[in-house]
């Protein structure tokens, strides 16, 4: 038996999130069926984390176990032609028999692109949230800071999720602004609950636009009162970019 | 009867270009269809010239004439609900009776995109030409600059279309690399021939990669012999990026 891990990136645009459903097409299913087809057997992967609908991803990371005697150098080429367009494997590495995508992921960073424009870019609409308004991006990074280190993200987690325990530790929350002019959050933890980067990009957005300042932003992390996070941004701006082992 | 020109961009990928037609969805269908639910009558537009199945416009341009009283201030913002995200009408402008869309033209500029990569970009599959193998830009440059001036470019048109005179007269030959490394053509004439542009692309890429010379490139032109011309680029690198009146 050989142990595989995949990295792959995915346009989340025409599928309903990472994970394999029954009554709508997930990226999962995609890849496993390309796989299967590549190895001559059934292959059953498991991710990193899910993604949402939209939720596009640079650096997923996939791991599964086969028979199959494909050099795993490769597989990146072969699987190609299995694969639609807007999913490709971009590094295959065999590993140990201990390693699992989700369970062996110590540390995962996102981006989330917001651009500024008047007049919608129809290249853009499903790769950022474009907003009108300019955004106080010092404000938005002086409130960004106090999401460094171990908190109870409870205040930025969507109901319906299984935790076991809402604490996180965040090592980077910085937004940075593209020669492009769009502007990029990056940020990096040891793992996030349900929606979390997108409530958080949410409420950070609210405080770029003057709604609420980046004390009320800590109080509400410090409170965990979800009714003042407001709305999740949108899917497309987020990326997956990166899950470290 | 006021005369309106409204100007335009799209994402080409998902139609069958620009051109209303019986059995694939045009953008000009799905214009005309939103214009004449906007102004309350039946629309027809004229644009500045045709996009194939895939190519994108930041600047196409279309005129038309209407009854209706719809304040041209409001036209943009009126018609963003009634298309989808896709094509964008960013600009509404009442113009003379004489404009015409088609024939007012006096110079159209396009761009053309190239990506080189190893790894397939899944956000960039629909919107430049991959390629794996690095282009010679200065060559490309040097072969680009034969295209100044006025010249017969049979070599560079695809048969099936009628022409009344192959000349055309090129004022910009350009190529230029972004700070995303994309290799970017700009070309601008007073009009060009029918797949002109990806045809002109396709043969500079072979001098790029050193199949023919900058030489070979001039002599093309000046024999016009189709033959050597090879395979056009790809539709999906191809923007119509502005045309001036």
């Amino acid at each position: 038996m050989r142990y595989l891990k995949l990295t792959i990136s995915y346009d989340g645009t025409n599928y309903n999130g990472f994970q394999r459903q029954k009554n709508a097409i997930g990226i999962q299913q995609i890849v496993e069926d390309a796989l299967s087809e590549l190895m001559g057997e059934d292959i059953k992967v498991v991710a990193s984390g899910r993604t949402d609908t939209g939720v596009h991803a640079c650096g997923q990371v996939i791991s599964f176990e086969t028979r199959s005697t494909v050099p795993t150098e490769h597989i990146t080429t072969a699987i190609r032609h299995l694969l639609p367009g807007d999913i490709v494997v971009w590094k295959a590495e065999e590993v140990g028999e201990n390693f699992n995508a989700r369970y062996s992921a110590v540390e995962k960073t996102y981006q989330y692109r917001i651009i500024i424009t008047d007049i919608s870019n129809p290249f853009k609409r499903n790769y950022a949230w474009e907003l009108k308004k300019s955004l106080d991006i010092e404000k938005m990074q002086i409130a960004a800071n106090n999401l460094l280190g171990t908190h109870d993200f409870t205040a930025f987690c969507n109901k319906g999720s299984k935790i076991i325990s809402p604490e996180r530790t965040i090592t980077v929350a910085q937004w940075q602004i593209t020669t492009d002019k769009e502007l990029v959050f990056t940020i990096t933890g040891d793992g996030f609950l349900y929606r979390m980067v997108r409530n958080i990009v949410g409420a950070l957005v609210k405080v770029g636009n003057g709604k609420i300042t980046p004390d009320t932003f800590l109080q509400i992390l410090l409170t965990k009162d979800r009714q003042l996070t407001g709305m999740p941004a949108p899917a497309c701006g987020l990326y997956l970019m990166h899950v470290r082992y």
